[in-house]
């Protein structure tokens, strides 16, 4: 574990979780738990324990500069990179891989979204010691979620054979694209796929190296940002570079490639994970279960006669809610959302409209 | 027309419309149209043509004193009566009745709510004259609203044989209480009875005659109050006498008692007419029968997707809408109600128990 590093990339504004959720102040900013804490807050506490707080580090936006300090007073500036613009997921995971392993070139680095939420941490820290130790065979693994139904938001992972002396991980057969619902129920009936939840860890040199095989453009690239990384010459670098960057996600640049070559390898999870994709998803975590639970995000006076489904509010009216099946209520000083669980996944389309119709001021 | 005097008891928060109605800013004074006008205005709008504007008295409380006037820039001094504290209808009309009777004893009064909603205009004031010349001759007459459903929220009256001379006129046999849904639908079927929305059109002496008849005690005290009404006591004699009146509704001590002497009469509304007691009566006038129509009162920017019902707001706020059947939000600057047409009457429950959970400061 001396040579693990964590990685959280802090990016995603979470459009389905509007109005709450702002290209200022996007979901990993927000409390959607009631933890009294930020999912980034819980992502840097949950990985503490496995890397200590100075060997955590984080690439966002230039504009969560001052949130993410606020919020993480122990982040060290060497370890805050800014994006000027958002280039998806490889941009940020490589830059940070090759930021590192310049740093200590044998760094095994893990890297995990800021806007999860997970509910035993234990079970995740026992899960990524599993596989730094698989990882340091030479390997990129990935942490798979045990499906709890035949999800058509998430990838799928393809477990293959046992993997000799670690306690539970596995080869990766392949990973598979979100599927038709069909295809989805047939995953689950067999036992043998997990949820791609986005986790990967690896050595930071075999990340590159298998990047520089896939996309050597962009791999180039990357490096000089690198080695332009905390030197004079990084404002004018990254100014030139960093918007030629291609946008791809980790997953078509590095994952999928690498499990052809039989480089991959998922720990299977047993805590609970969730992306918390909407308000839909917010209402059933905090419901844990219990039927016709009213959740409540927020310091809000509420009246309920007979309502479920889930009230945010920022700002700090009574709210009066009657007779509401599923309701989603999210209460902002600029912007007020009502609709219900159904529907939860349309705010996205919502917000796409919001741009055409002239309202980018609360977007 | 010559004796005619319009008098409007402006009074009732209308419990039914919080969070827009509220203590300090009852229904009357509020625009639940989209005419631009409150319902108070446009109550004194329709009244102008019959009565001219020196000659319509206005019954309300103290507090509200400003924000009638401010509404009523044509109201006079001499014709704005304020009660203490409410002591329901038989006490404003009765007290109305005795000053302006005192003013002009042959004076003949209309006294019509100041919450409620008329659609054509032309055809009250056409029914309002008849009803006048009928109260020439010695009888009190209300106009009765035609039933368009068997409503259990209205009282109705029983008409009966038409009387001569007269265009449309009919003697009334009773006054019946809100009924049971199966009794209001025998007396919709029937075609005898109408809707009694609580206008009555009568010689202010006759009134009073009834009242000294049926509550001696209220009937002394209302005439003692419009002795004192515009003199050097009237303060002294307010502060004592007016916390002792009883509170009656005018239907139990005036027109019910009138009914069983055969005093009264009934001209059957032509016009349209609404009590708006709910938002789910405000939904559907706006709808005004266009199905899934969405109603928006107030400057609101609002994003609706497949939404129908009604909104109302008072922020300013963008509000958004997905997928909603029927729904009701009311959006103000300190509460925020959400639910459903179904469910409209229950906010009259939710008012009393903000009284009993320490949120009067909403109510």
């Amino acid at each position: 574990m001396a040579r693990f590093y964590s990685v959280i990339p802090a990016g995603g504004i979470g459009s389905r979780l509007w109005p709450l959720s702002r290209a200022s102040a996007p979901k990993f900013l927000h409390d959607l738990t009631g933890s009294g804490q930020t999912l980034l807050q819980d992502t840097v506490d949950r990985l503490t324990p496995l890397s200590t707080s100075d060997r955590i580090l984080i690439v966002t936006g230039e504009a969560h500069r001052s949130a993410v300090m606020e919020q993480c007073p122990k982040l060290e500036t060497k370890n805050l990179v800014l994006e000027p613009s958002p280039k998806d997921s490889t941009a940020a995971i490589a830059l940070a891989a090759a930021i590192l392993a310049k740093r200590e070139p044998d760094v095994i680095i893990g890297s995990f979204a800021a806007d999860h939420v997970i509910t035993n941490d234990e079970l995740f820290q026992e899960a990524v010691r599993e596989a730094v130790n698989v990882a340091a065979t030479g390997k990129i693994v990935t942490i798979g979620i045990e499906p709890t139904e035949p999800s058509v938001g998430f990838g799928y992972i393809k477990a293959g054979l046992r993997i000799h002396e670690a306690p539970t991980a596995r080869e990766v057969v392949k990973f598979v694209e979100k599927p038709e619902l069909s295809r989805a129920k047939k995953y689950v009936r067999s036992g043998k796929y997990l949820w791609n939840a986005g986790m990967f860890i690896a050595p930071a040199s075999l990340l590159l190296e298998v990047l520089e095989d896939t996309e050597p453009e962009l791999y180039k690239k990357v490096m000089i940002l690198a080695e332009a990384w905390g030197t004079a010459n990084q404002q004018s670098v990254f100014d030139n570079v960093w918007p030629t960057l291609k946008k791809i996600a980790i997953d078509y640049s590095i994952a999928e490639p690498a499990a052809d070559i039989d480089l991959v390898a998922v720990v299977p999870a047993k805590f609970g994970w969730h992306d918390v994709g909407d308000f839909a998803a917010i209402a059933e975590l905090q419901a844990d279960g219990k039927p016709n639970h009213l959740a409540i995000l927020g310091d809000v006076k509420v009246l309920s006669d007979k309502s479920n489904g889930i009230l945010v509010s920022e700002t700090g009216r009574l709210v009066a809610l009657i007779g509401l099946e599923d309701v989603i209520v999210v209460d902002t000083p600029d912007a007020l959302l009502v609709t219900t669980k159904q529907h939860a996944q349309r705010v996205k389309n919502l917000v796409d409209s919001l741009k055409t119709t002239g309202h980018s001021d609360v977007l």
